[in-house]
């Protein structure tokens, strides 16, 4: 176990940047060593995200390669695109890299383009991404040097759902998945559509059926449980900052009743720091916002042969930056906690 | 047709009581008579509801079914369980009724009971209650003295789903609902649980799969397509004060496409004076609030054999007060559209 | 008095003009003509705006001058700049103009460089801008051609202390304005600042001592009461969409009660449709929303020889596109409500 | 210096006392020995405030004096009212105790009648009370046995204005504070005023003129700077669920530029460690959640002879249990830091 590393972060002044800021600067085993961020270079972090003001004292640089060379770790926090331009030459130089974007999340190329609606730019590389979900992928995170970190919707989805599936208790199509997140997840920047005036007092619906987290969740699910499963997935804008809250219906087995699923989830998440599920208890956002944790409920629905599963996350921490430095610690040794309670 | 009429509102004094009054007293054939209330008995409107201050000038008294015998009409907005008590003595009275409450909206007074959680106590009324849902039963109400308005969360579902069922596009089972509600919806009153420092800046489901709503969204189903359907419903409450979003996921005929969506909504609501829907536009709430539309949208998901049907309604204004006077335009022979537009 | 003129808006996708658009389209009187806009011409308004759909069958066009012949009125709801571009050929052509925006409520040019930091192009035209605050400037309104429309600060500002100012009862240095507007103010565009991100949960004061509403707010006083004032405003951005308040501190005669107080504003307001006032209630923002009335309190603070006031306004109503409304009204002979309750 | 100490919390269900579980149990010399709450008792701190799941395993207990034997200090978050009855016992019984409540910052029972309108059941320990601002009375803290810890308000405002009154840069008369509060700061409860329908899209003043916190204002620039004020102040409720915002006019002479200003903050925070101000800079009250900073800005009107003054904090942190903490910290001798950062 290394005492202490060494950390850059690409892309961070968004919002997940930000958040990566936030839990490193205060993580007893890392340093945060640069800062890199487009238009924001030359400005220090604080004057970007005054929150920081007297606790962090860093200026946002413009990327180069070379700039990284004392660190340990590369987290990039950039847009989908834009990742894939600069892995190749920081895994070249031997850095370890977490990735928070969607640039390596989905092993076929094929899906990349369709979801994306771009070609994939580093392709040779996609089969070296460990996909960073600790409670299902933890061996494969420990040894690789580079880690796709999962998507916000996708572990609100994947993590209440994969026991179930990998259990066999629940059919593997005719699963309906609802989600709506808050519009910190649209990023930070200045559009009509993320506008206050135009995301408060209102819900709305986007990319129905289109959205690139479908096959992420797909691929994530299979992963974890060896299924294939067909899926229906609507993500809603509502009128929150942070948070995400997931439904997930599926159909399941006529004989399975409460006590199952809660062993299920005892079976699969007894010792997993971030996961709280509860047989009684519903889900709410703001149980979980700040926190790395998911909470997990469920309702069986007798009549219709379905159950109900609901879970709720800090998109911004454990659907982005509280994820990717659980990553971090696997990677090197550190107690999985850490940074994080 | 009659030139004018006067009305009285009993429960005159919560959201959808107060939204009530709004559209009434801007309505060129209606007349407010009485407004009745509990604990605001002998206060005046507009000093529980100062928005009506200069515009309304009427105090609250204590209901007594002798105090509506000027009326024409009587609405009740009070909570369910309260209205089934006074609405055998007014239709004594030969008064017109129409009942915002969930009292009268279901046939079978065991269902009642189970979703309820208490006896009704007019069961012999149930039976005369028109369903007021002008789109599908604008006959029934047009020739009956007592209309069970419906349900919000009833009306968001009914409204999209039912010309697909009835047509036969659409199976019966494995339908599954998920909803959004404002909070308005929990109507009027102090608790915890609707504070605004437990609400903002969160969502939750509740009442999963228990809702009351759930019968009566099979029967106004029923009503509408003549088909038995069985669906899972979930209710989420989420911060914003009006508003009510539906997504609703159906199986789906495989060569059903586009087009024949379209085409069915312009069969069933091309002549209906409230009902917008789009083959493109995704619904969003803003749109519809403070009015007495609902906004349609659909998404055809071929991969999975399914749509995805989406609402968005004023759960104050289409999903009651607003509905409640287009029943009562009904119920009189005034234009339909008349104080709603 | 005309039986029914056709208006048209310059400027009408924005916040302020499709409120104006809304408010015409039900006004018994006016007959909406042309409608432009920048960016969005060639879209229909309820493209931009679907909240109309349904309702306004209209499609944006490019301004040119020659467009509006056929209009009675041209509402100009474009940004401060770019008004004072086209109100010369408009009233060159004997439009009859109502301008929303800044370019013509300071009579002064010298004044409007320092505060709007540009040069005045039309500066020959100031003079004949009669500002359009009808409780003030009624008969100055009724006989123009052309209507400065007050600014939405300046409206809550300036009804509450006009009267008091005018009575002689509060100095005219030492006077404090603290006020607080949604964030519809800043118009509709895209800008990480008034992102919802960045709004919600939050607070800040902006313009500090700086805003181009503070010659106009004393300006207004000055018109009002005839006294030249010596004022101090700073505005906050705060999370909502719709509406202002204003807190008003003014040094008072010590032999001053609330009695005379009321007497004050009953005898400038007492026939005043949209001036509602009280001596016990405290305004709140959704009192006034949706409605062009403003709501006036006060408080007296006899230890410290000052008066609280307090007001509550829709800015995109009162605070724009209603008083914009109230004075077609006028110029038109309409009865002043027309359109407006 | 302790190694370690034992805490307990009374009225440890609220919104303060919540906050107050979460610092402590982070606080590397601190260990929660009891909570006690009133209708909660029984219940688990996580089932009452679930966001605790996972990471705080303590039941809430009905209050009794010889519970807290273990303690060697006792935090009281209850209802101003509340806290009277049983600090004498406490420190009878030699606890060291920090009351959040505000019935300890009032040295004169006869002013805490008037506004907190009921009468004072402990005077003869009103002298003993430390007042708990570190910032300008470290040292009474620091030899106390009893801290009343700070309202809210009070903290916004004595704060930016004390050390310039105390310079002698500001006048001690015409001082008028306008704030904004969210809603938490009116505790967890159920009522009409601050359920999320009636506070949304709102914002009203209340207790205008009559606040509480008015003469506790008064009192700490007293404590602090020497000097008798009178001021003017009125709170508003605003849509937002922590955070208040402050804004503070003083007259100020004629000679004092902003470097000055400068000089003198810098004289007076340049060592405070949760005081951040700037001379450019504007607040947001989303710089300073979840963090116990104040955040001070200025702008001199040189016009008017006056200074505005800006102010952010926390309502729960910096506004009660953060300060709460810090001082914790100065009674225990930890570093003042700890468990803040």
């Amino acid at each position: 176990m290394a005492e202490s590393i060494s950390v850059s972060v690409v892309g961070a002044s968004g919002y997940s940047g930000a958040e990566l800021l936030k839990i490193l600067s205060r993580h007893p085993h890392a340093r945060i060593d640069r800062v890199f961020a487009g238009a924001s270079a030359g400005k220090r972090v604080d004057e970007v995200h005054p929150w920081f003001r007297g606790g962090l004292d860093l200026v946002y640089e413009s990327y180069a390669p070379e700039l990284v060379d004392g660190s340990d770790l590369v987290f990039l926090a950039l847009p989908s695109g834009e990742a894939m331009a600069i892995v190749p030459e920081l895994l070249e130089r031997n850095k370890r890299v977490i990735d928070l974007s969607g640039d390596f999340r989905l092993p076929d190329p094929a899906v990349y383009r369709k979801y994306y609606r771009r070609e994939h730019a580093a392709t040779h590389l996609l089969s070296q991404a460990a996909y960073g979900m600790p409670e299902w992928n933890r061996e494969a995170i420990r040894s690789s040097r580079f880690v796709a970190n999962p998507g916000c919707y996708p572990t609100s989805a994947i993590l209440p759902l994969a026991p179930l599936l990998s259990e066999g208790v629940v059919g593997d199509s005719g699963i309906i998945i609802c989600s709506m997140s808050g519009v910190s997840g649209a990023g930070r920047g200045g559009s009509v559509e993320t506008s206050f005036s135009e995301v408060n007092e209102s819900v709305r619906a986007y990319k129905v059926g289109t959205h690139q987290h479908i096959p992420e969740i797909a691929r994530g699910l299979e992963l974890a449980s060896g299924r294939n499963v067909s899926l229906t997935f609507t993500p809603h804008l509502m009128p929150i900052t942070r948070g995400i809250y997931t439904n997930i219906y599926a159909p399941i087995a006529a004989d399975v009743d409460e006590e199952r699923i809660a062993a299920i989830y005892r079976l699969h998440y007894g010792d997993e720091p971030f996961v709280r599920w509860s047989a009684e208890a519903i889900p709410e956002i703001r149980n979980v916002t700040h926190t790395n944790y998911i909470d997990i409920g469920f309702r069986i629905d007798r009549e219709n042969g379905g159950i109900i599963l609901l879970s709720a996350i800090d998109n911004l921490v454990k659907g982005a930056a509280g994820q990717g430095v659980h990553n971090m610690n696997i990677l090197f040794g550190f107690d999985e906690t850490e940074g994080l309670l």
